[in-house]
């Protein structure tokens, strides 16, 4: 979970990031160069990559931490997994 | 230049990928799981691959297919350029 | 297809990741930290996408040129449909 | 640091990889279609991916939980902050 201040922080990058769609959809309506277009997407979607980063950035350092500090080892075993799932849709497994 | 079809098309997709970044909003406020948001994140990054993949399709069989059989030889070295840029982008270059 | 000079360069460059991945393998026999390990296959990973590049930029100059100046239209459609696929394998659709 | 088994594991692995970027330099050199060596240079980055996946879930549930576990502070930044090193080295970022 984030605190407050990065929840702040993500809310306000994807309020962001919705505008910057919605700009896209109008260069789209108003025939821009398709290049142009794909370069738009493709900026888009490294602010996602950046949001994500901060989302799992916070999620190690908070129910990663808990998880593998506790005794259960199913908690630890079900946060790697989780981490490593997130892992391998990042890269093209 | 998309035409008519692939513009609606290409339109509805963003719209819907707006809808979507705002859905992940809610998630945040809500204080969702990371792990959810992640993967919520990932799925908005896989639909604007889709609409590139549009947008790259019209953009070879129109504007790169003219440039190529134009006989301006600066046109066609552009339009090979500018593919290479956004495969270089797409790739970890 | 590469041509001599093309050729020569791709051949060195895939001898040279023969040689970094046969250098990681190492790093792995003599127990190195998981992390460097890591960013050595990235390093790889990144040197071939140099050699997708060269290959790729060739093949729209060549293949893809040629298919798409020749009057016939399966020709230009298969040829869209590769650089599509290649596309599509190295997003993640 | 990997255990026996994964260390075996992993050595046979990229010692397969070595092998097929040796056949895409034989590709290479026996004048093959661009898109099918472009294919293949995929199918290896796919394959350390796999390779990759199994040292980074090593390590987090060895280095990683140790050093979480420990009292120091600053061993546990240390390990999430090269993570998100990791992370952001396969993202775009």
């Amino acid at each position: 979970m984030l605190d407050e201040t990065q929840r702040q922080l993500v809310t306000n990058r994807l309020k962001s990031v919705e505008g910057h769609v919605r700009g896209i959809s109008k260069m789209v309506e108003e025939e821009s160069y398709c290049i142009d277009i794909l370069h738009q997407i493709k900026a888009v979607q490294k602010a996602l990559d950046q949001v994500a980063a901060i989302t799992l950035k916070n999620h190690l350092h908070t129910c990663v931490t808990s998880a593998i500090r506790s005794k259960n080892t199913d908690d630890k075993e079900r946060v790697v997994d989780e981490v490593m799932q997130l892992f391998k849709a990042t890269s093209k497994l």
